[in-house]
Parts: structure tokens; C-alpha cells; sequence
């Protein structure tokens, strides 16, 4: 099935409107590329509702917020909202500052986001934090982990049905989840957390691959997840003596962009909860 | 004659003034740094009319504008026009959003730029928008092929005489004019559209080309689009089984880094008209 | 005693807030990746007081500075001061444009820095114009070669003493001192500076290697200089044919990414003046 989500992204290139930080938006707009979509990146309040609605979604990341791309975060998304487009939210560094944390949660609850990424901590505040999910038991350990794994699956399918978002926690171990159904996914390498930007990366091309396919959005995220992950243990492969992180980011966005279908259907590993 | 253009830059290291945009921003630099230039960037009001000043040319580039770095634009334009320095326009999405095509039409209107680049569909947007260029018939195709050649060419010469700039249309065939004259270039590659930001790094290294060649302008800003579009195709040669995107894009700016005049020469791919 | 320190480095991967320029901050990242360190970046004055508590560092480099970031880097700055963290300032640009002079000079005036690292101009522009170094003799040579080594390090040596801050000069000998001991350091290559932000990403890691060193904070700043340029050694031993200054940036950093206390220990070319 994986392999018939990534096919779609490759036939039908989705635009995606990028509000990301300034650190990792370079690998962002490659790593669309690599993938089948293309970018657009836009963050100015007065531009962002032009741009938004030429593209089919939307990805929100608030790595270097400021005053000024907040604002263009909230009219961006209810702009995509009215238009019917996906949207996306990567809430890095909520719970790290206050301002992080309400901006994210104020994004929650005023835009219909159809996929949330974080890691677990922001994905606890986030839960722990909202008025719209008040009540979803937050009280799971930091990370996910094969003794964790039981109930951090509870925690995030009960996150997603709060939310109304599919929920996609990546680390160790990844999850991606609706309220009925958990995707637990066991691509990737613990070195790619040595190269900034692999979870920015990540949802911009998550966007892409829902865009793709809006009537399996939750199958779509999955497999950008898997995709991602399978390209990191693809381009480790590949790496030769000498070579350090920043060969290594190099060939992951090569990987994704010598992904197919049936190298894809191969190599993901995952199980369903 | 590219041959002592690329020379020309090599030998006087032409510092470049750069409002550009933050996707593309580091790969600016390292090509400005490549072709035997010198970047320096700068968007804040208050310290472009310094920065300019000890430059030699100014690239505008509006891919990720904001209202400071627009007021950022016109003060460093018009100081970079009184003291007689080239001055290039990158209309990024021009006709894509309406800040974006108000804004580069009021510099078109404000600023004398040296040099306008950007693809067929921005280039339209300018000719039909700008009440300097009132009268200039738009009325092309959106694409540069073989068969629409003919009047892209006269469109471009036409409106790089309503605009007195010279205009470098890239895309599949590349043209680069003035009213009397037109390069017709066929270097590069497609797979250069799966790279984010060869337009922006074009439009970087043009201004250094034509800072180094200022009597020679069209023959400057033509010699950049063959350097980019030949380092492009020696880069490729360069790709390896499982090399995707990422390192295509180090590639390239490898080859301009070990462009000589002699290969330039060898490999620019052109006609005038 | 520098294989201790890039040791201590990678067993407390300090975590370093950076308020630093768009256009190499992904390097700047990936190199505190690659150093053992962690990178947090954040400009916005309601943000910065926050993610610098959690931090240990704080990375201050003024290369693309606007408004809201000036305002965010005096926050964050008092803020660290507070705190007790390591502070450096990478005062880029400064003597080019009003607007940075004055910003690094107020800088030093309001906040304590442990270093201040930039090449000779920026640094003698700090020397000449701050209030709280007045009587420095700025009156050495515009480079740092054999010929004006001694009255550099006298020179180095005295702002040290006026500013009560490690001085770090990066040319093609770096000078690292406080007002009794400066390392004259020989690691490097020229070709580094064909490379946009080799000085940014030697700011980061500093910052790292003082915050895991605290009790030795000038051996930790002389130490990331030469591990910056014995990495640029070891990156252009594996340069091929054909390679230019991007693959050399990513071989710098993958460089660092590899390096061990021993091949730095047995590496570094210094002496103490």
C-alpha cells in the first residue's frame, strides 16, 4: 500500500506552502523535491494568504517563530482551512518556552489541522495544554520504547480523537495514529538525530504525501514516516569512511529521491495496533 | 569572449550586496564564493545603505519578502543606483501573489535595475503590470521552446527596451537580451528544477559577472546563465548510482568552482539573435 | 590537554542557544551536532529569555541582525549573564555598516562576555570604539602574519585585558587570549575562506567547547579553533577531482563529526606567547 502512497506523490507533484524555521528550510524545500512535491515557502502575513491558496497544503512549523510569521501562521491556516486544503502542524519546542507552547496551542485550537508531528515531549504539552483535548491522560513516559509502547499507543490514539488530527510521534520507535487505528513504525537510525532538520524535513514531506492522498491521509503520514526512515538506513549504507553528518543528510535526501514504490513497500517496517 | 568574462570575475573578486531569500540564501554565498565573487548579505533598513555602499552590486531577490526587508529593498536600490553599482531584480513569484507582484513592480518603478531575471511566467507578470512598460505585448507562450522562440524573442527584446534593464528569461532555452540583441542559450539540465533555489544562485552570480564586466552587461549576464547551465551538465556527469538531489546541488556549485574560462568557452552552448 | 577538552564536549553535549544570521545557521547547527554539542535557535525577544535558560551557551552573532533580533540578543544576553552561562559574541560585519558597529559596541557595553571571536577588523572596530576599552592601541596591521605576530598578540593581549574577555582572531594564524597567555594557533587551510560561514560555525562550537570546559574556558576556545582547522585539513586530504567549496563544507563538517581527542591532540600546531 506504501507503495501506491508515494507513487501518487510522484504523479501528481503537490505544492506545498512552507511557514518554517530558518534553520532546516533549505533541507525542507530539497527534501519536497526529492519526494515528488515542490515547495513554496512564505511567511509574511500580507503574502501568505496569495500563496497559500495556490497550493494543495500547508506545513506550520514554528522552529523560529516570530511576532510577525505567527501572525502569518494564523491567517495561512484559516485561509487553507476555508479552502479545504491539508494543514499540518510541527510544534517544535513546545513545552521548552512559554511563548512556544501558546502559540501552539492557540494554532490548535482556532486551525483544523489534519496531521500534528512532534516528538513525544511537545506532543505532551500539546495534550496536556489544550482546552480541546482536556482529559486525555498525558502521564506516559518521555520516550517511546518497546516496555512504553502499550501506552503511549493508548496516549496518542486518545490525543487524536481529542484532537480530531492524526497524531504522529517520532522518535526511537514512531507512531502515527487516528483514534482507531496506530501505525508503529521501526524505520530509521539513531544517527540521523545528528543532523538538524530530520523532523522539519519530515513534515514537509508528510504534507506532500496527504495532499497525495487525502482519502488515506492517515496511511499517507505513515508512509512518509517509514519513507524517512527507510532513506536514513538507505544512505547509511551508502556512507564511506570519513564521512559524518552532513554526507550522511546529503544522502538521505538522495535516498527519498531514488525512493520507488516497491524499494518503499520493501523496506518499511511497521505493525498496526 | 566568456572566457575573459568568467576571467574578469575571478580576477577582481566583485563584492556582492544580497536581499535574498532565506530558503536559498547559504547556497547564494557559496556560489558568489565559487564563480570568484564575494557575498554579503544584508535586509535590515537601517544597515543596507552602509552595506551597499562598499559593495560593487546589489542582488534583490523577493522569494521570502517581509514588510522590513521590503523597505530593506528600495532604501538599498536607491542608494546602490546614486552611487552607479549594478543592480539586479530575482521576482520571485511575481504574478503568484499580490504583495509580490506589487512590490516588484513598484521597484521596477523606483529603481533602475542593471538586469531583471526570473522565469517566462514572472517576466509576464512585470511586462503586463508595470506602467513603464505599458504597451509591450505579453502575449507569448509560458513556456520557451522551439517552436515559441520566435516570439519569445521579440517579447523579451521589447520589453527589455520599455524597461531599459536587460532581461534574462531561464527555462528550458534561456534568453538573455537587450532591445537589440539576444543570447539564446542552451545549457544546463532538466534535473536542475528538482533543486531548490539554481534560480536564486543564478541571480547571485550574474550581479558579480556583470559587476566585473560592467562594459560588456549583456555579455556578463549571458556568460552566467551558460556557467550555471554548464555546471549543470559536468556535474551530472559527476552523479553516481544512489546520488540524488542533495548532492546534484553540491555538485554544481563544485563545477563552478572549477569553471576556467577555457571550459566555459568550450562548453557555452549559444546563439544571438 | 586539547584531546580532554573536545572529550568533555561529547560527554556532556552542552546545549547551545544560537541568535545567529540566516544565512549559515544550518552549518552552525550541524556543526554543534557534529562537535557533540546541541543547537537550539531562537531570535524573538518574547522567546529568547526562555529557551537560554534551558541552554547552557549562548551564541550571539550579529551577521544578518534586524531590529527584533537586536532586541532579542540584549534579552537573551542579560538573561545568560543572569544565569551564569557562557556568552560569546561574534561580532560580524562590524566597522562595515553603522548599524553593527554600534550594535556589537552597546553589546559589550550591557552584556559580559566570556569570548568574543572575529577576524582582525571586527575586532580592532571593538577595540577603538568601546567606551570600556579606551587606550586599547588598535594601531596593528589589518592581517595577522609573521611579520606583525608580535605586536598582535600584544594587541590581542590588551583588549583581553580592557574587555575582561577571551579574544579569539581567526585569519591565517589565529591568535585565542586573555590578558596573560595567547595561543598562536597554525591549523587551517586557505582554502576555507572559498567557504560562506567557516568563522559562524567556529562561533557555535566554541561556544559549546567553553560551556563543556568552564574551568578552563581559554584552552576550550583555542581548542575549537584548532579543531575547526585541523578539520579543514582532514576535509581537504579527501578532496577528489572534480570537488570544489561545497563538498569541501560538507567534508569540514563531517571532519568534526570524526574527530577524537588523540587525532586533535596529535594534530593542533600552537605555541603560548
Amino acid at each position: 500500500m506504501f507503495a501506491d502512497i508515494i507513487e501518487n506523490v510522484r504523479k501528481t507533484t503537490p505544492l506545498v506552502h512552507n511557514i518554517t524555521n530558518y534553520v532546516t528550510v533549505n533541507d525542507v524545500a530539497n527534501v519536497l523535491l526529492a519526494c515528488g512535491g515542490s515547495p513554496i515557502m512564505s511567511d509574511e502575513p500580507e503574502d501568505v494568504e496569495d500563496i497559500t491558496s495556490i497550493c494543495g497544503g500547508l506545513n506550520i512549523n514554528i522552529g523560529t517563530l516570530n511576532k510577525n510569521s505567527i501572525e502569518g501562521m494564523f491567517r495561512a491556516g484559516k485561509r487553507a482551512n476555508e479552502l479545504g486544503h491539508v494543514v499540518l502542524l510541527d510544534p517544535v519546542g513546545a513545552g521548552a518556552s512559554t511563548l512556544r507552547t501558546h502559540t501552539a496551542i492557540k494554532l490548535i485550537d482556532q486551525i483544523k489541522f489534519d496531521v500534528i508531528r512532534g516528538n513525544i515531549s511537545e506532543i505532551k504539552t500539546l495534550a496536556l495544554g489544550s482546552g480541546t483535548t482536556k482529559g486525555v491522560d498525558a502521564d506516559v513516559a518521555d520516550a517511546v520504547t518497546e516496555e512504553t509502547l502499550d501506552s503511549a499507543v493508548r496516549f496518542v490514539k486518545a490525543f487524536a480523537e481529542k484532537s480530531g488530527s492524526i497524531i504522529a510521534i517520532t522518535g526511537a520507535i514512531d507512531l502515527v495514529a487516528d483514534k482507531d487505528k496506530c501505525y508503529v513504525i521501526r524505520n530509521g537510525r539513531p544517527e540521523m538525530g545528528k543532523i538538524t532538520g530530520t523532523g522539519c524535513q519530515l513534515s514537509g514531506m508528510m504534507t506532500a504525501f496527504v495532499v497525495a492522498n487525502k482519502e488515506n491521509p492517515l496511511e499517507g503520514a505513515a508512509a512518509a514516516v517509514s519513507t524517512m526512515g527507510l532513506a536514513g538506513e538507505i544512505a547509511w549504507d551508502r556512507m564511506q569512511e570519513g564521512d559524518g553528518n552532513s554526507t550522511y543528510r546529503n544522502r538521505i535526501i538522495d535516498a527519498i529521491y531514488n525512493m520507488d514504490g516497491q524499494t518503499l513497500e520493501k523496506g518499511a517496517k511497521y505493525e498496526i495496533r
